[in-house]
Order: C-alpha cells, then sequence, then structure tokens
C-alpha cells in the first residue's frame, strides 16, 4: 500500500461495497486487520460505551471449529434456500448460494476472520435493549466491511457460524456475558468490487406514515 | 452544495464522524435526504432481501408524537444517568446526558426525523434470529450517519423514542410487522464535526481466542 487506500471517496466505498466470498488463502497483514479495527472502532455506541470485542481468528484449530458451525447452520439453511430458489427460478438467489456453499466449503482456507463481540447483556424483552445493544455493534462492522472495500479485500457479513451462541462462545474461548454477533472472514478476493443494484429509494421510502410514498 | 460532498475520503468521515444533538430548526432539503436513503440502501442485508423500510418524519403532528415517547424514556433513563455520573464525577458522561437532554427539550423542533425498520419478524430465540434482523438494518444506519456527516449534516442514532415497538408503530402508522430499530434526527448543527477519541485497538482485540493480546 504506496497510497493510503482508505482516502477513497466515501460515496464510492459504497455504491461498490458486496459481499465477497470467494477468497484466496494468501496471508493478510495484521497492520492492514488492525487498520480495518481502528476505523470500525470509530463507530458510535450506546452512551459511548464502546463495549465491543474483536476476536481475530487465525489460528487453524479455532478456524475449524468455526467451518463446523458454519456448515451445521448452512446444512439447514442451504438446503431450504436452495429449494425456494429453484422453485422460484431466482437467478440472482442461485448465485448468492453458489458462493455461500463455495464458503462453506472453504472456510479453513480463509486467512483471517474477525468476529465482532458486544460486551452486555442481551435481554429478550423489551425489543428496544436488543436494537440498543446490537445498535452499538453493526455500526462498527459496517465501517470494517467499508475499510476492507477501500483496501481491495474482500470481505461479507455472516451470522450463520453463530446459529448456537454457546458454542460459538466456546470456540472462541468467549465468557457467557459477552455475545458474539457478526463473522466477518477477511482475504484478497477471487473476485472483484463492483457497482451492485437496488430496488429504487422512493419504493422503500414513506413520508410521515408508513405506506405514504411521494418520492416513488 | 456545488460541489459533492460525498466524495469526502472514507477515512475522514470516519474519523470525525460523532453524535450532533442540538440541531438547528432550518429545513434540510428532501433531495439531501433521500440522497443519504440511498447511500443507505447500498449497505448489506441478510440475502440481499433489502427488506428495509425508512420513515421520513416531518410533520409535526408525527413529530410530537416521537418527542413525547423520547421524553418517556428519557425522564427515566436520563435519571438513572445524572445520578451514575455525578457518583462518577464522569465528565464525559454529564456531557452527552446535556446533549441528549437538550435534544429531548427540542425535539419538535428537529426538521426531519428518519427512522430505519426492519420488515422481518424477530423471534426471541434463537439470538441469531435477532442478529441476523438488526444486521440487516444497521449497516444502512451507520452508510446514512456516514453520509450526513459527510454533508455535514448534524445526526445521531437513538432508540429512546422506540422504548415502546408497539406505540412507535402506532405513532408512525406501522403495521405489527413492520419493527421500528433506530431514530435519526437530521438537521443542520449547531455545533460542529470534529476528530473522536476511542481506546486503542490493541484492548478490544484478542487473537483467536478472547483475553489473548499480542497487539495492546
Amino acid at each position: 500500500m504506496a497510497d493510503n487506500p482508505f482516502s477513497m471517496p466515501l460515496d464510492e466505498a459504497m455504491m461498490t461495497q458486496r459481499a465477497i466470498r470467494r477468497l484466496l488463502p494468501d496471508p493478510v497483514d495484521d497492520a492492514l486487520v488492525l487498520k480495518l479495527i481502528e476505523l470500525a472502532l470509530r463507530a458510535p455506541t450506546g452512551s459511548n460505551a464502546q463495549n465491543w470485542e474483536f476476536i481475530v481468528v487465525k489460528d487453524a484449530a479455532v478456524k475449524a471449529k468455526l467451518a463446523k458451525l458454519n456448515r451445521q447452520a448452512w446444512n439447514v439453511y442451504g438446503g431450504i434456500g436452495r429449494r425456494l430458489a429453484e422453485r422460484d427460478g431466482d437467478e440472482t438467489m442461485k448465485r448468492i448460494i453458489k458462493a455461500v456453499q463455495w464458503q462453506a466449503d472453504h472456510f479453513e482456507e480463509v486467512p483471517v476472520i474477525v468476529v465482532a463481540c458486544i460486551k452486555t447483556f442481551i435481554p429478550w424483552f423489551p425489543p428496544i435493549a436488543a436494537t440498543s445493544a446490537y445498535g452499538s455493534i453493526y455500526p462498527s462492522v459496517q465501517n470494517l466491511l467499508l475499510a476492507a472495500r477501500a483496501a481491495n479485500l474482500g470481505a461479507a457479513l455472516i451470522t450463520l457460524p453463530l446459529w448456537s451462541r454457546f458454542r460459538a462462545q466456546r470456540a472462541l474461548g468467549l465468557p457467557l456475558s459477552i455475545a458474539p454477533c457478526a463473522v466477518i472472514p477477511l482475504g484478497w478476493p477471487k473476485g472483484k468490487y463492483g457497482p451492485t443494484t437496488r430496488r429504487p429509494v422512493g419504493e422503500v421510502v414513506s413520508l410521515d406514515r408508513y405506506g405514504h410514498r411521494p418520492f416513488a
């Protein structure tokens, strides 16, 4: 990195961010991973508590545990997804499923896996407690993904390895008081970043009351 | 906006993002708000479902309902926070509390309030369902906050007006199947953006297992 890749224009980073699941096994410098996390730490947290923890997984034995958890969940969800995609003839979904399958098959080869965690008890009621907790970790995850995109490092946001919070905690040596929330496999991409497509903004924006869509 | 403010370097936007709660009552162009949401929509969602809804609140009657909900929650949490901050002599927390108090007192004057919602049922078990749902809305919220920072528009991420999901849904005309997750009051700032401080990255990063901190 001769130049600073993180000076990429904000809108370019956002417009070309996509999940990159097919990764090369080549190593990624610790300094680069730490830089991504440093930028992640600039995101807001509730009451500025900064109550996050990031586990950087490079050890083969820990990776194997996460890979196993990922495959257990994918064996269930992937089968359902594949049937739905076939039924609906949904080509986009079929492409996603192929990429997730590739990721499941090659999980052990991913050079670095970051697990973003939150140090807080997340009660199931009231819902404001859950949204406040997750709202203190996912903004940082998005910073990390945008920074990865700027550095041309492949990344994706997944949750399948966390289907059992307890088993994920055990794999990572986490106490029960720290909840793993998101998993981000990182590596140099086989594919490349590029523009994404989205529904028009007017279709998902209401003015004042849900369903009033003057911008559509 | 003669130039494109969203071409701000990614790292500059991240390093200078902070919650701006004291806002001027001056109007904000709909086109600018829609542009922020357009960039928000570039964030990832689980299975690329794009199952989000954004309510842009400008109507005084709807704002008043959100303001009331916000004050109800703040009357409880704010009192607790103030006592803790006094007890600990925590000056940073006292400053945050004063800003949140200002926001509660002037909520009706905020020109635009965006409420980010997710169209999905969020069961309370297993936890992976919750993290997957919130992981499909908070990355977009962070894009919106970064875009607001680039445009020099004041913004903050709050959840207090959602202390009762049901009352928030009623205020916004939302069906029970759409969960409001985050509230972002937007307006031209009285204060200004600037560098933030954070704990060093090595203190929140573990390698392979929680608590192994070679980067500290």
